[in-house]
């Protein structure tokens, strides 16, 4: 397999959350990567949030010849050609614009360019996919959706559960998205999503990003790569070729206690394991041909082993997701 | 009395605090306002600060056809060419940035241009006017400067200490403001600045802004346009005529529970009656020819009067804040 990419586009990834630091951006150009849209908070207060941006900050001016934060499509354009990794920020839950409808031009306004509505649980605006019941977009859900549309920053279902999901693309006048998802028809977890679904947000104009995270994959870390391909093959036949992108949940160097923040918050004094167990609770292990930012040149090199043209390897690794940003980052 | 501005230039107030509405707003339309330096905060945390620039947007929102948001002289320009107000954002005190260094490119990012280091009371960074001892700049505070000026924030001293203010002027790397007051010489109160400050601050490229606020005024309520504009040509002559301009301190619309609340914050159970007294605890009456945005033109006229050539009253009224914004709005 080849590290350096066979193809001539974009490198979009619509998921990653790493401990953040110089050798992480480092592989991200060794690996040729034009963007990654980096979770920024899962559980957070806005004033937490905050913080958070704050140390964004700081990496970006330490670490300027390397990353960038990109606010819009022009930006990521900008970065490639100034070879530098652009990064967009989004919020893995609803929790930073706690019950205040005004953060959400605020948090754009500080490049905050994608937010789930849910995260496993329900929330004040949407179900979550873990929840046994799911009654759809709430009061507040109708408003944030609106507020979103109106500032352009991008609605992710990711997490959500499938009647929130169907109800969002019918509530929202832009399209939606899963940035980091499989089809459960290929792999059966509860946070993957099924046909139908798939089907309803390819048509309103939404993207899905294919999840690497091996609980989203067949055989979980022994997927092959083959596989993996041939799952995104059937689901272009059924989305399209334009609604499908990369969102590979790439984990990076974080300890347990990130994954156990990352399923428990503050919402549980009993330990939850989300897709994992008790006796399998830690980070899983990565399939062999994606474990970093160096990789992303093995699956462009799967896909055109698949049978996919070099115009549609480009349009997954990376023009489908520019084309969404220049479409909805910002106002209509 | 006029109206209708006689002069050609740019009309830009350091400092007001109203009761914004729409009404306002026209007023400000009316009188031929270019921008306005608002204040966003006295005592507020970054929290509720967030909550001020959510309302803020709201108004942007509602009342776009008279202001806009500005975050650059060339904003400004833009305004005036489209027949509205700019809005630029300042904070009387550091209480919004917390104890947190990362705030001041956040709260950058979001638009505060000016930030006071220390309003009236000892401060994280720097001393106020009502202390009786003035130890200078804080450890904190030589840090705040020093990221103020790499991300272009002005340091504003206007109710901090004498000592800390010259103290500030050393410090830092980009000339600093006293956006609301006058010459202690003039009218001797605790929040006017002694004339070697004043020298001090125009030789090192910084900006004073005349205050209305009649607590400022020789004769406070009674101070006659003559007299202002008579100290406005000393200090001319004293400071340069590139260093002036005009800080209104105009207050608007509100009910004696803000003066108690810029005066106490909740730093005090007890009454604190700032600049008044218990027998005189409220707002003080405006000078009649100077109530609100309408009079500008006066204060253009009166300086005529006194002699200011077109040139230089155009300076006073405005085109000194532009270049001064020009400069130091943003990194150097």
């Amino acid at each position: 397999m080849t590290t350096t990419p066979p193809y001539s586009g974009f490198v979009i990834d619509s998921a990653q959350y790493a401990k953040w630091d110089r050798s992480v951006f480092q592989e991200m150009r060794d690996g040729g990567v034009t963007c990654v849209n980096v979770t920024l908070v899962y559980w957070e207060t806005a004033r937490e949030t905050l913080s958070e941006i704050g140390k964004w900050n700081r990496l970006f001016e330490q670490n300027s010849d390397l990353i960038m934060q990109a606010r819009t499509a022009h930006d990521v354009r900008r970065a490639k050609a100034l070879n530098k990794t652009a990064i967009t920020f989004a919020f893995q839950h609803c929790s930073p614009i706690e019950e205040d409808i005004d953060l959400i031009e605020i948090m754009h306004t500080l490049g905050v360019r994608f937010m789930q509505l849910s995260y496993n649980n329900q929330s004040l605006c949407a179900t979550g996919c873990y929840e046994d019941e799911d009654p759809g977009i709430t009061r507040f859900g109708r408003q944030v959706i609106r507020e979103m549309n109106r500032v352009g920053m991008v609605v992710d279902m990711s997490h959500s559960g499938e009647r929130s999901t169907f109800h969002s693309i019918e509530l929202s006048e832009r399209p939606i998205t899963i940035t980091h998802a499989n089809p459960k028809s290929w792999q059966p977890a509860l946070r993957n999503k099924s046909d139908d679904l798939l089907k309803a947000l390819a048509d309103s104009g939404g993207m899905l990003g294919f999840s690497m995270y091996p609980f989203h994959l067949k055989d979980k870390s022994n997927c092959t790569l083959e596989s993996f391909c041939d799952m995104i093959a059937h689901t272009a036949d059924r989305m399209g070729i334009d609604r499908i992108g990369i969102g590979s949940d790439l984990v990076q160097g974080h300890g347990n206690e990130v994954v156990e923040w990352m399923r428990n918050g503050r919402w549980s004094k009993a330990m939850d394991f989300g897709e994992g167990t008790a006796s399998d609770a830690g980070w899983p292990d990565p399939v062999p041909w994606f474990t970093g930012n160096r990789d992303f040149g093995n699956l462009a090199s799967g896909l055109a082993t698949r049978g996919f043209t070099t115009e549609d390897v480009d349009k997954v690794m990376g023009l489908n997701w520019l084309r969404f940003f220049e479409e909805n980052f910002g106002p209509a």
